[in-house]
């Protein structure tokens, strides 16, 4: 089933790591491809959300993925069998994060110059993933109504850091104690700027929304 | 509201945090006091759960518990109001995850002769607090059915060092496509001793056998 190719990364050893994820993207810049750090706790929904929103930009954008885990393949396959783009595993080997250096040695595995927009799914952890500049153009996370609107009081460096919110699993509001609005106030909070759209990848419900929002930030990066 | 008492954990100084885990286990040996230390994502219902199932055990052994978190003091409060037993706030300051020695800070701030058993509800984090011992009797961790039956896969060390593996939310099981069995399989690959207790913190469902479990395991601890 499975040609996905798995890069073991290695452990970084920049000290600096604000300075190389800053030459990174200016790299990046450069060469016209928006990376996209998409980060979340394990099991809100990042690949499902991502196949949705894929399948909907892959005939305007040249797209392609890096998928971060601890341990197996189980994203990177399923991103490929569901949208047929390049898709790869990064391996962190126990690390519950990826630095700018970490993912640099996973976009030296995709043909950059086939690349419009590259999304790399962060290990699913909302702490330090946080802490560590990837060198992405944007960083975004999803949140799932099942895990409580106080996350953002309780995460409040994630919440700070990303200028998109998406909430996921809106489907199943009705059965979780969740207020959308009090969710906002607290995202708002940590982060006057910060996008919210509610969605739910299984139904596909506002993820149009999200695909518009993709497609003008890589025509916004690459025009500006 | 608030006269919950927060302690700025201090970063630990000690490089051997095994020895420092064995040393504080003896001592809690010696005290008579059994430390539990709890795992999970953010939002899988740890401090839910902790209050149905103190709530059941308070009458018969001397409970208190330990928060930790970024930030915030939510949780502490909560199991304050809803159980009346002590209950302290650890701050980590950024930190991801709890070691022996900031366990032990925390244990200082408790009174340990009037305990029988302490509950450590660690940093929600799948990946960093798997990898360091907190000199704990025993790790447990919750998993919650939104979160998906693939996380043993993703999480390997995580399955592999908790002997308790409570499976909350089991109300919402028709709205996602979770498979128990295979939850179980894959959690058993991992750990094949580790006791997997299906319950849902929001109605009560398995909590019975979570206390219980807990008075055996403290029995056991202070005759053994």
């Amino acid at each position: 089933m499975n040609d996905i190719k798995i890069i073991e990364i290695k452990k970084s050893v920049f000290a600096d790591n604000d300075k190389d994820a800053a030459a990174l993207r200016q790299e990046l810049k450069r060469r016209g491809v928006y990376l996209l750090n998409v980060m979340s706790s394990p099991g809100s929904g990042k690949t499902t959300t991502l196949i949705q929103a894929i399948n909907r930009i892959k005939d305007h954008l040249r797209v392609a993925v890096m998928e971060a885990d601890i341990d197996s393949d189980v994203d990177a396959v399923k991103i490929k069998e569901a949208t047929g783009i390049p898709s790869i595993q990064l391996h962190t080997g126990g690390m519950c994060h990826l630095d700018a250096e970490m993912t640099r040695q996973g976009l030296d595995n995709l043909s950059l110059g086939e690349a419009d927009l590259v999304i790399l799914e962060n290990v699913g952890n909302l702490v330090c993933p946080a802490e560590f500049d990837t060198g992405s153009c944007c960083n975004a996370m999803i949140l799932s109504v099942p895990e409580g609107d106080d996350k953002p009081l309780k995460y409040p460096l994630m919440f700070s850091v990303c200028d998109l919110v998406l909430i996921n699993k809106m489907d199943v509001l009705p059965y979780f104690d969740f207020n959308l609005e009090k969710c906002k106030e607290y995202i708002h909070q940590r982060n006057p700027r910060a996008q919210v759209i509610p969605i739910c990848a299984k139904t596909g419900e506002g993820v149009d929304a999200f695909a518009d929002w993709l497609l003008a930030q890589v025509k916004n990066w690459k025009e500006n």
